[in-house]
């Protein structure tokens, strides 16, 4: 689902308004895969507490193989028991009959508040009106139609000899590793295994989504989903497709990244010389978990201390009168002690640079994240009331 | 210390002005241990970028000694290399000589930002003006001294039978497991062994100030230090010490709470019928560090499905669909899925109790935490600046 000229052939989109969002604004989407292939592929929140969409959709997916997906927004459908997953596999049911196919065909995604039943008069009716509206151009749609408190929809399309991958996404919070909180749907005219889809979707997802960490919180519901149509007729090498599926996996994730829940700053960590890259991430990621540091960094403050007491907290090898700490180019941190002059550090932009070299190792990583703004609090604190 | 009319013998305490706060309120506090006994014992921050006045205070109480300690806010000595060392050293030094007693049994502590050399023109004074000060009924001052956003400085006295224990702490932020960050001076005049007093003040702290987590920062200062005069004559049994120091922890640990920065909410997160211990902890701190709960809770909103996000997140032994939650006596949550109406829960006041029933053995804890405010973003964002 291009947002540009160019198109991922094979599929048809549509997002419509079915009133499960008060605003009125568009809530449930399909997406069609129309073939001639079905491969599919997903990678789902670790969380404990799946979605009954989750858990529905994993089972979909078992053989690798998917036609549709259904989505909404305006509701979870998370924490609800075993109602709240008979009422995924009835809608799952009802698309897939209006579809011309079986239910087992039918991903399904949602997003909203936790601890809410559907309403699944409004949703029912939504599905019917999104399979009429079906259209080849109907991925802009869709992409509207899944916001919760993003600003912007978010669409990608990566263009390549004969074929592309295309995608949306939403989520602009509770964006965490090992999956940023959200909802992704990547479309491919490419001719693709199930099994190469679920390697590369797997590769693509670790050094993207999974590099987000904007909050820190995992959600119930994340779900990125593949689906691969073969309509261009083109077989690209696994190098290849796994290439352009991991540039449009990059490309949601920092649009992801730079529309989170009230955030003034994009904030990219890399952690270098690192005894790993296990040990690079979890530096990292302490760093972009640190509430000081991002409450410092939305004030225009470089407190490199507070870098070197998130990173403290980690078992990455280091040696704590070793530690280099380099913000927006100016090392105000050489040996664990006070560098160059913090005046010197340059904060007024949206982007922030944060190096962290910790002479244990050659390995290095970048996790991106947020600063913690007073909008932040204020969107989180309203959010279900 | 006491601030009432309770007094811990054998001890004095001094709290004045050097100028090391731009404020001009005071910054530096000195408080002696005239004895007859000098046992003494410490815990100090897990952070790997311990500063330099816990490295040197780590020296002075291996052997389960100490005399005196010097404590400053206004600049934390983190991060400074070692001529920040150095520093502390010539601060331990000078104060011994001033007292009449060696470097080794003077220990010191320091607060304030990191990544920057402390003023030692300004703090050479002050030690002299503060062991000038000294006084028996200097307590009070020196809880003043060492505060620095703390809005009300912190004391304690636990009276027993012929002997008591008294204490101070700073501390409004930053509180994290493995030690609330801050710093706590406990006195006794009980007659307590070294050994004695080492396990009991684990034992208390383990209980007190390493359960609150106010924001999962830990910081490189983090020090609680206990010295015991045996001024009074009495040796109680371990137990009756141990649970005379457990509760001036506690009361200290709950004020510390109360104040910490920004915070409109104090929050008990009791975790029920875990399979052990370590499991309530986790799953208690999960919810601690939550930032989406803890935003919701300021805008009192019972959001239970980020209960379960923070939990889902955890290995704590529980089955997804057993988990109950209660909010402030609302189970809003039953089996992992929709309880009571959300709408009956108050959540107007300050005190604000979850209890999470994990249905997977007999054990459980208590984490205490705050709400994520504006007001925290702002006093974090502008706090070196």
């Amino acid at each position: 689902m291009p947002s540009d000229s160019h198109r991922t052939e094979g599929f048809s989109a549509a997002g419509v308004a079915a009133g499960l969002k008060s605003s009125g604004d568009p809530d449930v989407a399909v997406v069609v895969n129309h073939g001639p292939d079905d491969a599919a592929a997903a990678v789902f929140t670790t969380n404990r507490f799946p979605a009954a969409p989750v858990l529905w959709s994993r089972q979909v997916l078992v053989d690798g193989r998917a036609r549709a997906v259904v989505l909404n927004s305006g509701g979870a459908n998370a924490c609800t028991g075993p109602e709240g997953f008979a009422d995924t596999h009835a809608t799952a049911e009802q698309a897939a009959a209006e579809l011309g196919m079986g239910a087992i065909d039918v991903a399904v995604a949602s997003t909203g508040l936790i601890g809410m039943r559907l309403p699944m008069d409004k949703l029912t009716a939504g599905v019917t009106d999104a399979v009429k509206a079906l259209s080849e151009d109907g991925g802009p749609d869709a992409a509207r139609a899944i916001m919760t408190t993003d600003s912007v929809p978010k669409t990608t399309v990566q263009q390549r000899e004969g074929w592309s991958v295309g995608g949306m996404a939403k989520g602009a919070g509770m964006l965490a590793p090992s999956l940023a909180t959200m909802l992704v749907v990547l479309t491919t005219d490419a001719v693709v295994d199930p099994a190469v889809l679920s390697t590369a979707l797997k590769q693509a997802t670790s050094v993207s989504f999974e590099r987000v960490d904007s909050d820190g919180c995992l959600s119930t519901n994340d779900t990125v989903l593949v689906m691969a149509s073969g309509a261009s007729g083109v077989a690209p090498s696994v190098e290849e497709f796994t290439e352009a599926l991991t540039a449009a996996a990059t490309d949601l994730a920092m649009q992801l990244l730079a529309d989170a829940e009230g955030s003034t700053k994009d904030i990219a960590i890399t952690v270098r010389n690192a005894a790993g890259v296990a040990d690079a991430l979890t530096a990292g990621r302490a760093c972009a978990r640190n509430n000081l540091l991002k409450t410092a960094l939305f004030g225009n403050d470089p407190n490199w201390g507070r870098v070197l007491a998130a990173i403290g907290t980690t078992d990455a090898a280091f040696e704590a009168d070793q530690v280099d700490v380099t913000i927006n180019g100016v090392t105000v941190c050489r040996g664990g002690a006070i560098g160059d002059p913090r005046e010197g550090v340059d904060l007024t932009g949206r982007a922030i640079t944060i190096d962290v070299d910790l002479k244990a190792g050659t390995d290095e990583a970048t996790i991106w994240t947020n600063d913690l703004s007073i909008t932040y609090v204020h969107e989180n604190s309203a959010y279900s009331t």
